[in-house]
């Protein structure tokens, strides 16, 4: 077992953490990861009060924590509320500013979870009064920028040292395995937020044909962009984009993501897709550590083989 | 002391090897790092003879080894004859096709080792016979890609155990301290590539203004582009850019490199301040590591320092 600071404060078995996959990561997701002993986040995402309903109802009776899309989240403060209201083990805030949310969710009790891709974001993570920040490298799936893993994760451990040394770390992006784990820790994170990899569990609401085609990529074949955001109407602010395998669609508009806006046609075409599986059009959401992914697996039984590698690893299985 | 393959294939102290920066990395520097225990690699980039000469000249008795921007050894191929004739550690290549130069390399009975920047790079270095796989992530200063070294070497390293269990890993890319090395330990490499940190050496051939502005730098203050070599007029191919901190040149062209090409006025401009230490025009090659890096030290006491730091994480002192 890897005990850290984050497994003794939020009563964990192991130090993973479930990203809050906006749509992908819902109350069974949650709910196995914290059977396993991870802590599961739903992804309350765009926030669409009657899915993270239906998405807490699905968790049981399981302690999971929520997340939402910051900016998106201002536009909706209410679905906030009615999150607070189910008494999350966690509530986690990435894209977007997280102050006007912080006082709220302080007075409920739940722990401030926000997610930061630039040193900038994190001191203001801080300022905010953040329990844990995490630090997401651009190599991860989905929404993120462009700041690396392997140099945000110490240089947020450095201040946080400085400034608010109470305050947990944990590193997402490009973690799919133990050894990301174990690299992690390493680098001076209490765990790890584990998105892609849960991404291809077996609970994950995922079209299968969408995530059959994130399995057959390899790490080389994603991007980040703008064209799903574009196709999906989604005013995503700035430095945002999203990581996405490429695909058909993704080669297509690469040059002319203008051109993108006026085809109404391909948004509505793009919203099937995204929901019937059609995985030429709408691109597996997934980042590079698709290429560390070789199966669909329950995510309990994901949770448990990333702690026993990374125990092994810090044991000195490292050694060749 | 930490063992690896890579420190007993090489006779090494410890499992660090210095980049090969081009015009950076002389042979005070490599041999510092060599006299330090790890193994030092001449910056001869473009293939300038002179250049070459002299650095192997200022290593003196040390053993080292030298690199080569392999698009431009095409250009020059005679270089790669003279540096072998100083019987180096290793020759190595990146950005570019090594399979013309690997007869020559293995004729000379030196190990060649080849840097990727991508998963395809790390399979067309096998086929040309690579003893050494550098899997370089493109959070790292200077010419890289895009891909990150999170994801790069877990991904790498599963590639050569499937297909050549022989051939040693490197990680490169953000690594800059004790944390950096035992990360890139978790993720299956042999050692690390260490360019950043022994670009802010004593003995690093930087001019005082430019290396003082990367230091002032926080990680976030980096950024890819090709400006640089539009400035310098260096036919770098895709998918190669440069990472650099951003500076009032990299903010003023950002959004115009096309009309950068034109301006001969500036191109003239920039060698003279990257030779004279004007940081305003010729930004600091560094990578997002700079946000690590807070002293100018000694080459030999930057490398005790970074495998002191992991022998101690390796040996439990990552548990807070």
């Amino acid at each position: 077992m890897i005990g850290t600071r984050l497994t003794r404060e939020f009563g964990l078995r192991h130090p993973v953490v479930s990203a809050p996959m906006a749509l992908a990561a819902g109350g069974g997701l949650a709910a196995a990861v914290t059977a396993a002993g991870g802590l599961g986040l739903i992804g309350g995402g765009y926030g669409d009060a009657d899915w993270v309903e239906t998405a807490f109802r699905d968790a049981g009776n399981a302690r999971v924590g929520c997340g939402f899309i910051t900016w998106k989240l201002a536009e909706r403060p209410e679905v906030l509320t009615r999150a607070l209201a189910h008494d999350p083990a966690a509530l986690f805030l990435s894209f977007g500013d997280p102050a006007p949310f912080a006082d709220e969710i302080a007075a409920a009790g739940v722990p401030l979870i926000c997610q930061v891709q630039t040193l900038e974001h994190a001191r203001h993570a801080l300022a905010s009064g953040a329990r844990v920040i995490v630090a997401q490298g651009g190599e991860a799936g989905g929404h993120g920028a462009t700041r690396a893993t392997m140099t945000l994760v110490p240089e947020v451990a450095d201040l946080l040292a400085r400034e608010a040394p109470e305050v947990l770390l944990l590193a997402a992006g490009g973690i799919a395995d133990g050894r990301g784990l174990a690299a992690a820790l390493m680098l001076g994170a209490d765990g790890v937020l584990v998105g892609t990899r849960l991404w291809a569990s077996r609970e994950a609401l995922v079209p299968e044909a969408i995530r059959a085609a994130g399995l057959a990529a390899d790490g080389d074949a994603t991007l980040r962009s703008s064209l799903p955001d574009i196709a999906r109407r989604l005013d995503w602010p700035a430095p945002f984009t999203i990581r996405t395998v490429e695909n058909a669609f993704t080669r297509d508009w690469a040059a002319d993501p203008e051109g993108l806006r006026a085809r109404a046609d391909l948004h509505a075409a793009y919203a099937v897709a995204a929901r019937d599986g059609d995985a030429t059009l709408a691109p597996p959401i997934a980042g590079e550590a698709v290429g560390l992914i070789h199966d669909v697996a329950p995510a309990g039984e994901i949770v448990a083989r990333m702690a026993a590698e990374a125990e092994a690893l810090l044991g000195g299985g490292w050694r060749r």
